[in-house]
């Protein structure tokens, strides 16, 4: 594939088939994980031709990316690292989507040098999950740190842009580890934002769960909580569920 | 049954085998629900001979009762309505628990007249999940209302009087309905209690959570928080799945 003028050395080309998007990917920098693929299928279909979608802490553009049937009008994508900002672009052409798609290379705390406060209705974000503490084994790899460990953006700040970018009834939607379900939640009411829906997602059928996802409305009325059905990942044999078969693949391809 | 010394009119004797406990009930009164002997389940087994256990809002004593044989120590049942305080302490003597167990007809919001704070390891409670809103459709049934409706006490009272009775470190376990969980949590962390391990209950396969369970620990670290495997009540055929079986009638009878 190195002959392939979108790709710098390391770099490939993966397929998220479900949705008819490649995606330029590196193991040494950047590759989304499940996490995006659940995340964006999470996320309410909405078809409104003047719609504005910002994702923040977008990484290579994988959950941006794999929303754009599901979403109509424009998708901006925030990434604070310029080496996936520019693979999030690429892929953005590869893809065709130039129309609708942009990605800005910037830290999400300068957010409004950019975009306007209550501009956006849906606003996404798969945050660094893992406190920066001094105890934590953080990943020696640069890349891959700031994307798991909040140094350069917490919880708090994250929540406080994303409710800061919504327009009034504006959905938010967030992935992050249930270790933190207490925190996450009181940081988004905190904040206006009101945690309307809940899905767990779980590794295997009578395991713990590892993943939440969590819809909530702007200035949304408490109460009225979902709980999603549990989702489950993979199966005694340590393959994935139809379901997940069908988020990588496609409805009519499940069984691959 | 009506010539049984220990029943009232209307009432009857049910049976939890799964914990060889008998229970005096009353369908124009109370009958405890799933949600007793789920909450019941959800409690980490202690038998340390010293324990102190407080069943608030304790309705004919349900819960208090299906603990008998996983908690050692004593338990005191507190409960405000006099007729189901009056089952619950027939269902004690039903059951030859009088060592171990009180039955304290007394409003909640007065707890620190009967029982001194910072004094019980374990605190568990079922309380009325509805808001009493004037729109609220209310239970005719004035016993019913008072258990399913905010009327006496409402959430914040209940988290309040749960966190002043428990020593440091003690655990609080609630039954509440998913609807409300940021609110719960939020009043759970106010009040000193950090949510270490939830469980939620769904009524089938494929369906919302109509049910959670939550562990608590007075003064607890935050983060960590587990959620258990999802616990599914009934199969496709609308009967009870094998899980639910064995709490009912006991792991060794569970397809009866």
């Amino acid at each position: 594939m190195k002959d392939n003028p979108e790709l710098k050395p390391n770099e490939r080309i993966d397929h998220l088939d479900s949705q008819g998007i490649q995606i330029i990917q590196s193991s040494e920098v950047f590759a989304f994980s499940l996490d995006a693929v659940l995340l964006a299928d999470f996320v309410r279909p909405n078809h409104r031709r003047r719609l504005q979608t910002v994702d923040l802490c977008a990484g290579n553009g994988a959950i941006a990316l794999f929303m754009h049937r599901k979403l109509g009008g424009k998708v901006t994508a925030v990434e604070l690292q310029p080496r996936l900002a520019d693979m999030a672009k690429r892929s953005v052409i590869l893809n065709h989507l130039q129309d609708r798609y942009r990605v800005l290379q910037a830290d999400v705390n300068d957010i409004y040098s950019y975009l306007p406060k209550d501009s956006a209705d849906i606003v996404t974000c798969n945050p660094p999950y893992f406190k920066s503490l001094p105890t934590s084994q953080k990943n020696p790899n640069h890349y891959l740190a700031l994307a798991r460990h909040e140094l350069t953006i917490n919880l708090a700040q994250v929540v406080d842009k994303m409710a800061g970018l919504l327009k009034m009834n504006g959905k938010g939607y967030l992935v992050h580890r249930p270790e933190r379900l207490p925190e996450i939640l009181m940081e988004l009411v905190n904040h206006r934002l009101q945690p309307k829906r809940l899905r767990f997602i779980y590794p295997k059928a009578g395991k713990e769960s590892n993943m939440v996802l969590i819809e909530c409305i702007k200035d949304g009325k408490p109460g009225g909580t979902i709980i999603d059905p549990p989702f489950i990942v993979g199966d005694d044999n340590g393959n994935y569920t139809p379901a997940v078969q069908a988020l990588l693949h496609g409805v009519n391809n499940g069984h691959e």
